[in-house]
């Protein structure tokens, strides 16, 4: 089995912490490939860079179903383009904010996201509620670190982090722990050890997904609102995007 | 007041009617400018043209505050880019999903939204609940029209979307029908008078809630979830839309 | 265009104060009228405050579809009797507190409502819910003035406003202000000014949603739950507003 | 103990009918007093008559605070005005619909309401919401018999209700069915009968409430949103409903 | 009428305390039996001592339907069991925790929830949840206090309960407290004289629920989710329990 | 790896159904241990069959425990016992209604669930709420086949299910449809390649997801809801049931 994890943003070292966090927890018949796109943004804060990086995903989700991948990880926490990825690929394509979700929710009755900037914090309790997890979360924390400077040591990123788990075990009653950021994958053994409650990080929860998917033999339902883009001219800049790849592929199934 | 009407896709016809039927209710000072991208879909049918329409939408917006716009309307029934087109805003942005959304809770008690192809079920159906309008909304119906046969002559659009109102009416007590598509703005008129309760087009519904928005005063937040993009680096193709703009837009405020 | 903004109590410089904010941002071709009804509270703090403010909103709707109003304000901030007036009214009649709210919900992802007694915290609560906007409204905070005192300069309202507004912003991360009561109208923009966030003055905001639907075409649909009241007996002292007269207008539509 | 049993129209048929269904299950101490007030709607089909209605219910309720009442039933499907009647009252009012719906979450995983005009369904909806019974109702069902006609033989009203709550059981899996006005009292027991699944009739039902909170000790919270109105001046026509006899009750307390 | 109280955990002198709050409360006609099951937990702190519980609560069912009983308690605030019970009885089961939140919900616009241990608070959010009260529970408050403490003098455990209450209604803005557990059904009297506040005791508010429904005639619906067990065999240890009596009282009804 | 694949009735032909459907899926290096308890029912149709069905769960987890499973798969469609087995395992419990949900969450925007007999549609309509599904619910459709029927050819069970879930796709507009009993898990392979769309049997979906969540070293949260069972005395024939195995697990951990 192959699976693309895509780091939306372009900043290389990050994708070589999430290839490591992926490939730590594959099972041995499974090829992780950890890619960054080409283009777009350094980091993903906000909804103006979520909606280049979504660019960048679905490029590398295009190459994917050309390359035979059988599943893809979308490793930024705000799952950009995940919908729109799902209408190209014809298996499965997870999200690591939902798979953190949908993971902790069978490990605990409760959990808080603690990620990085108070801005992000709108966009992750958008995704709390449309995945169905409005009851489960018991907070979204901002530690007000940047993306970058997640991988910098003077930031002290991993003692801001740790001291925030910890007030949401203490304040929320959270009984799990997500790392709202795919920066901070590096982070879950270490972390998850020291609180004694489960940590649990998303790019390694969708490795697993992907792979439990594809291993049933679920695919993206091509029945409605992910079906495969519909053949069509698009202008511009933008001209070499037209579905109909999509469409050559469809034909191919 | 000058305001900048956004038709995501790039049909000039569609553009066209769209700008029609703002003019058709802009207020005496108003002016309004109606574009499409120079790049992008043709139509928009599903989250792949949603991802890349949304680029066209941000780019006219970036645009727009050179230019000196007071405020803008986002002209597909998806709403697309909208967050992100608020970043990057001064002044307020609307979606004409929830213009007609937010119009029709003031006039009915329940309302059914009449769109185009099954496959935008979900979508709207998500926008609904991202919107509070759950308890209000009845249905999402479609036509199986795609948007571009709206402005064939021989697709019998209008009859096909009179018959679904009249469905909305009787089997979900709609007291109210919005238009799910920009491409139907020029038959509110005609198909509100055949049915007998409002019918709303979220085109014109846009240009009156960003024309009220100006007159109030009242800008988009910039203490949060809609913060002016950080600066930073955007690579490839995509470099030229790093956000160095609006962090010099936001000096200069 | 002629709109009756209706002060639900009958203290006439509150009228004043609210006549003046509507006046404000009314378009040129908008005459406004500001009223009290003759009868009722001189303030509205709870349910049977509200109740008896009803049948004063109702009256003035009532008596301005006969001198020919094309839209109503009800600025209080809990909506009494704004539905039975939508039942009257033939073209549409706005509360304040939905007005506040919509308009919010367009320039932020958040909310927080600054209001009068904490008595009225479970009213408002009941009409975020009932508005659809649970999920933008992060507190409803109650200031302890009562609503006469908004207006007595010893009260010091203004400070006591202001702080709990940046308790919102600080506390609940609110990216927006609503001002909870209809008396506080004339402070949205010096508050504003000082907050550095949108405030958000339901009258102002109610004035222009009206004007919008008028411009638009769009009147209370008579299609089932805000009919015209059928007509009927009424007994005693309120024989006087058997709904006959509704009857009549609906014979001359 | 003594109930007054407030029937908020003022067709004195129908207060009998409402009477005799209260005191066929009053408990043998229990005093019932069935009134209708002076003045109102002979019948309430939508919010406008709610509105009037509202005010015969407070007037009864201030009465009953001098005449020594223990507890209230408030006997109209919409429940009218009970809010504002709890601010007044020291014990526990209780309102037709919310009893029905409490009572048979006991007793059934999902009921539907059968109502009289269609008019009146989004009202009865947003009652269910307002209440938490979202999940439990399963639909509320109109039979298009104006309020009046129950009592009219030639109406076939019960025939009518009997094949509606029929296709409640087929169509929407109830278990259980409310009788959703109180005209229909008089036939929980027929009805039922013949379905054989439990039918719910609101006045006995909160007949019953009434009585356990009594017994209980439990009276209307007074420290938040049920106070009792604050002491203030009304005008004009309503000058004689100020609440200062509220007021005095309190001090008496 | 004869009311079977359980208590579902074996501790006799709880079931003495449950049994005086019960026949406080009951009408002059009423038996109150109270009992302990023969086996199970002697208290009950999370799901497994719930799932052990519930087979006390089934088998004291299945007996009381031999002898005659007309109704049930469920005297846990777990309500553990409660479902299943009304599969066995022909007439009403009602749970504490249900019964305290209904009645709280007719006397207060809001209430909060005191209880034992910690690791219950997601069982009671839960049942929040499951019985539509979410709207109105503003917080369940753990006070550390072991169930067995409950009974110890040394516990202290009346101060600590008043001080979480004293809590609830500062910080929660709670109108109305609930003893979340049967062993507090002593309490609620003194306490509630103290806080000024109504406090609720769900076995007295369960005692009168089943009373009101017996008198109504509402027996549990048995056309559907709570319909008798299916006739079938059942192996092992738990042979005995096949549901063979529950189809013969089926056909001697 | 070992999971132990508990079928919670007690019929040994379907545990050979379930144990067939885990090994198909299950990764190289997982033993699979498919398991029935020896007490109990013989099929799960309702909350009393759940009630003791709950108990050989608990009982096949706990023996596990000492026999060294990494993690557990509770296979029938209400996920019986699920959070009280939590409670005594320290690796993951995974229940095959939530697996499935969670799994097609991942691949369509909304599915349909198709059961057996209709007096379980409440139970999954509960579960369906209960992990945050209700939105990607469209509907619970129940065949009215018994659970044992399933294996009977005579019931052509196969032929019924499969146009169930042909009207799901039409009527519901489901996009995936899953199986809503464990033993349709051989019917998924089929019925899949004849719809066209995703058919999920949460069988396998429990399966991989608890390898995944051991593979990820993600095991049930000890800090709060689902910590491990207090030690205390049981009763009666329940006696050895008493938690204090769990509490040397605990102290052994």
């Amino acid at each position: 089995m192959r699976i693309k994890v895509i780091n939306p943003n372009t900043t290389q070292s990050m994708t070589e912490t999430i290839g490591a966090a992926a490939r730590a927890v594959a099972a041995p018949g499974t090829e992780v490939v950890a890619v960054s796109p080409t283009m777009g943004p350094v980091s993903i804060e906000g909804h103006y860079d979520e909606a280049f990086a979504a660019l960048g995903v679905i490029d590398e989700v295009r190459q994917g179903e050309a390359e035979g991948f059988d599943g893809y990880v979308v490793a930024c926490f705000g799952d950009p383009g995940l919908l729109a990825a799902r209408e190209v690929a014809r298996g499965p394509v997870v999200g690591i904010a939902e798979a953190a979700m949908h993971m902790a929710s069978l490990i605990a009755t409760g959990f808080s996201v603690v990620t990085t900037l108070a801005r992000s914090r709108p966009i992750l309790e958008h995704l709390v509620e449309a995945y169905g997890m409005g009851r489960l979360c018991r907070s979204v924390r901002a530690t007000d670190i940047a993306v970058l400077d997640l991988e910098k040591p003077e930031s002290d990123a991993r003692q801001t982090i740790l001291a925030e788990c910890r007030k949401a075990i203490e304040e929320d009653h959270a009984e799990c722990v997500l790392l709202g950021c795919a920066g901070m994958a590096d982070l879950q053994r270490s972390i998850g050890e020291e609180l004694g409650v489960p940590v649990v990080d998303g790019v390694a929860a969708a490795v697993k997904l992907v792979e439990g998917l594809v291993a049933l033999g679920l695919r993206t339902s091509k029945a409605g609102g992910l079906a495969h883009p519909l053949p069509k001219a698009y202008s511009g800049a933008l001209a070499g995007w037209a579905p109909s790849d999509a469409a050559a592929l469809r034909a191919a199934e």
